[in-house]
């Protein structure tokens, strides 16, 4: 009966979970402008009640007194993500919570206004703060290991610095390599043109559906950021759109749609307890840049893609689905992790991966980190930075304190190939489905492979049952080298 | 200090209600079909939430050691209603908490199936049981008055059966007379044709905007049935469109709006806390009733009206103004509540209200409801009800629990009578403002005699500050036999 007890309580927090995530999408999709000061005191209320259940001291009673060994292996999976929440959440003292939420909004705001001044001085003060919190509650929550591993566990339970660090390292040579050789090349042609706003959000709900979307169980809606949310039976996506460019909302739309399948489709007798959700955030990009990138940008379905275009806009200027495939994977210098091609997007990340490890482990001091970004960005891309909202200044993650979070981006990436090789091998004439649309081979694969034990494995574990070995950065490098080698003839 | 925590709780409280109650409106909105079973745990688990905070032994201590005397005004009421949301609270037993959430429930269903198959002996038992559980609830939170009035209490703070049936007895026989006499007469053309949509809902905005909704705290949406939602700083509004009667979303949306400002404009200190809010169902009514019929209405106001229908939909039909104003306000025999007009609504509820009262006395068995009903109606209406779902089976109410809500309907309109006949004392010259599209001395005169005042005062207490001196049935009569005697001739 503890178990009972146990799952019960986990039931609730999860329903409470997705309320809070709701009001989250609501935020960014519905609420009226002058609504924001009311909504930070909904939000904070909400915050308040999952802090109080996650602390609650009868389920450490409960965890302490289980008897796992009765248990089937879904119920041991969502013991162990109870007791890791519940660990995590105690060991983290109120007032350092509580400090973080105050410096975490005011980083925040500093941020935004320093990026628009370009005014570095006016954020690293705030920056050394959180910093400095990041690492007094990486030592609360750490055991004896590093400290930013400790953050990393966060965003991808499981996986360490020094594993991550070790796949970077053996990938960036090549993708440097490879960045290079590309650019050397004369670059293909890009869109031009008007792209009428409600088109593009009508090929997207077509090009969702495409990919398996629910619509059913989901929405897509307009939103200044992509995003997907939720979980079960209501995962909505947003997108945006750019009227000169379509594959903004195109490629955002395919993005999000990765991730909002993957809660989608798991197994619905997990349906709002802990192994409900997406197991981490790596194999959650996973989903989301394979189905972006070597199933969205494939030359295959670039070809359908081409026509539903076409049959969106008229003729739009490309003459045919080789010179789309072309535009779809130009790669173009530039500065910006977001708006970054397949090459060049892991070099953005692992800069940043370097760059925040130093600083948790106290080997970068915060007035440093300018000149390391800088120095960094020119080894690797070959050209200086020329303004700090092209450089540190650029992403919101540091300033909320997500020391942790940019690996899992390019650990999905690395996932993503390791599954996209597998998958090849697994289902050898995708391509043929793909040239008209049909994601299902692909999508349905992944979806038994991964997605539907959402948190049963471990997150490295799902993915090695998926291909059959330990994930590496090999396939990944293989297919970039193929795939753009062949387009640009190096 | 004890204060300070009281209000503190409260305010966490009120955002978090704020958080369900936008649930609600997403479920209303935006949820998509297959989210329902989800969505059903997430309100269960902000309900519980809301329970637990309703009953904690932590208020109810604080409650008993506030030095009362020590506080001003606002604090006074402040604590006046959480006082007596704790104490209802706490008088009701948890067991018939939850038997009632599951009878309703059952209920629910069972009133739907029952009059989609105009089964009145299918639906009997289940209100039984409702009526048996409202009669325990009456008993554990009622001192030793009527059972009727602890159930009335919740809607109507204050309110006693006996001092509404008074007022209604003296309502009902020129009402009933009225409408004879007016449906005595031929009856005025009403529209044909076809209404865009689309264009209805610009309408529907530009009259909201002109009856000063504040859309940079709120929006306008689609939904099934027409609802206001939320407070303060983000009040949310539905609305409806059929295509052959603009008239349905355009009053629907006038009548939300008299809900949404009332709640808008409460004095923004009372932000988040219990006076917050407005301060009755009946007082609330009265601000969406004298908007959408003594003012929306009007010879004045529908004059505009007529101009922006002409901009919105062209020549739609109706010669001028003149017939304009005799269309919005034809009276016509029907059945339903929720369709009828000014004159006959009024009959609708009076008839539901004697009858619930009896049911909850135990004067009237739920076996000889339908006889009863069937009775009433063919007095005060003429004519028979011709089959149940035009009948006892057409309100929702009462498979809900609702029971004491109804008359708030009517004691709405009451009070708009009392307060129309106040503002035009006050504002003479209200009517040219009004036939070009000015409600603000209207609006404004409600803002500051009533609304802004949020639950400050009692509710019978708003309306007789407003007015100088104690509400009464008259002036709505008054009104009702000027405007249709006039339109009518009798």
């Amino acid at each position: 009966m503890t178990y009972a007890a146990l799952i019960a309580q986990a039931r609730t927090t999860a329903a409470l979970e997705a309320v809070a995530e709701r009001l989250g999408w609501d935020q960014e999709t519905m609420m009226p402008d002058g609504a924001g000061p009311q909504r930070a005191e909904e939000m904070a209320a909400m915050a308040a009640v999952l802090h109080a259940r996650a602390v609650d001291p009868q389920v450490g009673d409960w965890l302490a007194e289980l008897d796992e060994a009765a248990l089937d292996d879904v119920a041991r999976a969502q013991v162990r993500l109870m007791r890791r929440a519940h660990d995590r959440a105690t060991r983290m003292p109120a007032d350092l919570v509580a400090e973080l939420a105050r410096t975490r909004s005011m980083a925040h705001r500093a941020w935004a206004a320093a990026r628009a001044s370009e005014d570095v001085a006016a954020f690293l003060p705030h920056l050394a703060r959180i910093v400095a919190l990041k690492q007094q509650e990486a030592a609360a929550v750490a055991g004896n290991g590093p400290a930013y591993d400790a953050l990393l566990d966060d965003y991808e339970p499981g996986a360490t610095g020094a594993e991550v660090a070790a796949m970077f390292d053996a990938l960036r040579p090549r993708l440097v390599a490879l960045r290079a050789a590309c650019l050397d090349r004369p670059a293909p042609a890009g869109l031009t043109g008007h792209f009428a706003p409600e088109a593009q959000m009508a090929l997207a709900g077509k090009v969702a559906v495409a990919f398996g979307y629910d619509l059913t169980h989901g929405r897509i809606d307009r939103a200044v950021h992509p995003f997907s949310s939720g979980s079960g039976l209501d995962v909505r996506i947003t997108t945006r759109t750019a009227a000169d460019d379509p594959f903004n909302c195109l490629y955002s739309t395919i993005h999000e749609v990765g991730h909002a399948t993957y809660e989608q489709n798991i197994d619905r007798a997990y349906l709002m307890t802990p192994v409900g959700r997406g197991v981490s955030m790596g194999v959650h990009e996973s989903q989301s840049r394979i189905y972006e990138n070597q199933l969205g940008r494939s030359r295959a379905l670039t070809g359908w893609i081409f026509d539903q275009m076409r049959d969106a806009f008229g003729d739009f200027g490309v003459a045919d689905a080789s010179a789309f495939y072309l535009a779809v994977n130009r790669l173009r210098p530039g500065f910006i992790r977001t708006e970054a091609d397949e090459v060049q997007y892991n070099l953005h990340v692992m800069l940043r991966f370097d760059l925040e490890r130093a600083l948790i482990a106290g080997d970068l001091a915060v007035g440093d980190l300018e000149a390391a970004w800088n120095d960094r960005f020119a080894r690797d891309f070959g050209y200086a930075v020329d303004r700090p909202s092209h450089g540190l200044l650029q992403d919101v993650h540091w300033s909320e304190g997500l020391f942790g979070y940019f690996p899992t981006y390019t650990l999905g990436n690395v996932y993503a190939g390791c599954l996209h090789a597998a998958l090849r091998a697994d289902v050898p004439d995708l391509d043929a489905a793909l040239a008209v649309g049909d994601t299902s081979p692909a999508t349905h694969w992944l979806r038994d492979k991964v997605q539907r034990h959402g948190g049963l494995y471990a997150a490295r574990e799902v993915i090695t049952r998926a291909i059959g070995q330990e994930p590496g950065e090999g396939p990944l490098l293989d297919y970039l080298e193929a795939k753009f080698g062949a387009i640009y003839g190096v």
